[in-house]
């Protein structure tokens, strides 16, 4: 399994991803779920897949041998020559597409679902940051500053932190330790989802990479928060008023249905 | 959907369920998913359901067609005359397989999963308190003091603070903010779970019904706890340390595949 997210704030985009990939339990290998693509000055993209390991691959090698033709012959459409965010969303959504042609009927003959989910979120001159979830259709939703963060693979452990903190306007510190605690969360409760995690920050209008990082298990930062959040969760559960409900009394004997 | 959860505490069972039902948005009732048996002195029962609801309805209809018939008639295995916790479970379990029996094959005929899953949580006389997960095939798995907790429905929200807070030593009280704090997360995050909850405290070798409450969405407790625990949770962020990752240099046009 996986986990990504992407948190659009005011001040630029975090993105987070786990590095665990399973076919089944004695198969487990990790793979980087996060691949960074920038001109600097010009355009930065991070995109980030789920699902189907095979078709999720697929997908970004069409995506690599678009970017090959391109430098030959101009005018082939490929991820660093759309106008904007959402043209280059769209054209993922066309290579998802031309994937589905090639693979879908055969995972289905086979009981398998067409499950490839991928988020692109980054910057082109000129056009505000933005972030896109591509569907295994082809189809896109992209963030708003109402709904700021987009999420794919074991998304509902790590949702319930992110709706509680993140609004558009949380500083970007602040925002990266969100993405981790998300995604903590989510390493905590399961086991499908795993380290080395890549964290990748874009500033809004750098056009560049601002920070980005391979955090391995035993990272001293990731080590000190899961610790630090682990006992500040149970001391504020410890705050917390203790129920003062009524006893309801029963008739003895009495069944309730 | 549905969320319920049984927390089982050297002090005693602490169980929580919302009452939302949906077949589509247009088409959401209030149902409460919590039925309480009681002998007072002899056993006590709590029996949560998820899934079809008219699946649940049917197993629980079984169940109180055998308990009228055990009037008559002593010797029919009902739910308030098996010997222990686990035979419960099983009859319980029994009972799910007649409705399989029932209506399994016209469930799957048309698309349809036979999806039913039930917790049973209580205490008989002379044993110590248990909580089982009743599957859809009729078969069982009960809690164990390293894995104190048992969740069906919409899990996943509400699992890393169960993760991080309880363990089988937490005292009830504590136990009792832990499984609401739980359940508010489910609430916060997926609108298909829903107030009134109920909740249901059963002491270890009382017996009977310690506490049992429904609690409305205004809840003066539940707002508060509510409140609390999300201001609590941005504060505990904000007192996170900030991220100290080295900026990693890029080569200007450098795609990083």
């Amino acid at each position: 399994m996986t986990y990504c997210l992407s948190l659009l704030c005011r001040e630029g985009i975090v993105c987070v991803s786990d590095s665990r990939t399973s076919a089944g339990v004695d198969h487990i290998t990790v793979q980087s779920k996060m691949r960074v693509f920038v001109e600097e000055g010009q355009r930065v993209f991070c995109l980030m897949t789920s699902g189907n390991l095979s078709l999720s691959q697929t997908v970004v090698s069409f995506i690599e041998e678009d970017l090959l033709r391109g430098k030959a012959e101009p005018d082939v459409p490929h991820l660093l020559n759309r106008g904007t965010m959402f043209e280059t969303a769209r054209y993922v959504g066309q290579k998802v597409r031309q994937v589905g042609e090639l693979d879908r009927a055969a995972l289905e003959s086979n009981g398998l679902s067409f499950n490839v989910n991928l988020l692109l979120a980054g910057q082109i001159a000129g056009h505000p940051p933005a972030a896109f979830h591509i569907y295994p259709q082809g189809n896109s939703l992209h963030t708003t500053v109402s709904a700021p963060f987009l999420q794919i693979g074991e998304f509902k452990y790590g949702k319930p932190i992110l709706d509680r903190g993140l609004t558009y306007h949380t500083p970007l510190r602040e925002a990266v330790k969100l993405a981790l605690l998300s995604m903590d969360a989510t390493l905590k409760s399961n086991v499908s989802v795993g380290p080395p995690l890549d964290l990748l920050v874009l500033a809004t209008d750098a056009l560049k990479v601002s920070e980005r990082v391979r955090i391995e298990e035993n990272d001293g930062y990731l080590r000190d928060i899961q610790q630090r959040w682990g006992a500040g969760l149970v001391r504020l559960v410890a705050e917390m008023p203790a129920p003062q409900f009524p006893a309801v009394p029963f008739q003895p004997g009495a069944i309730v249905p």
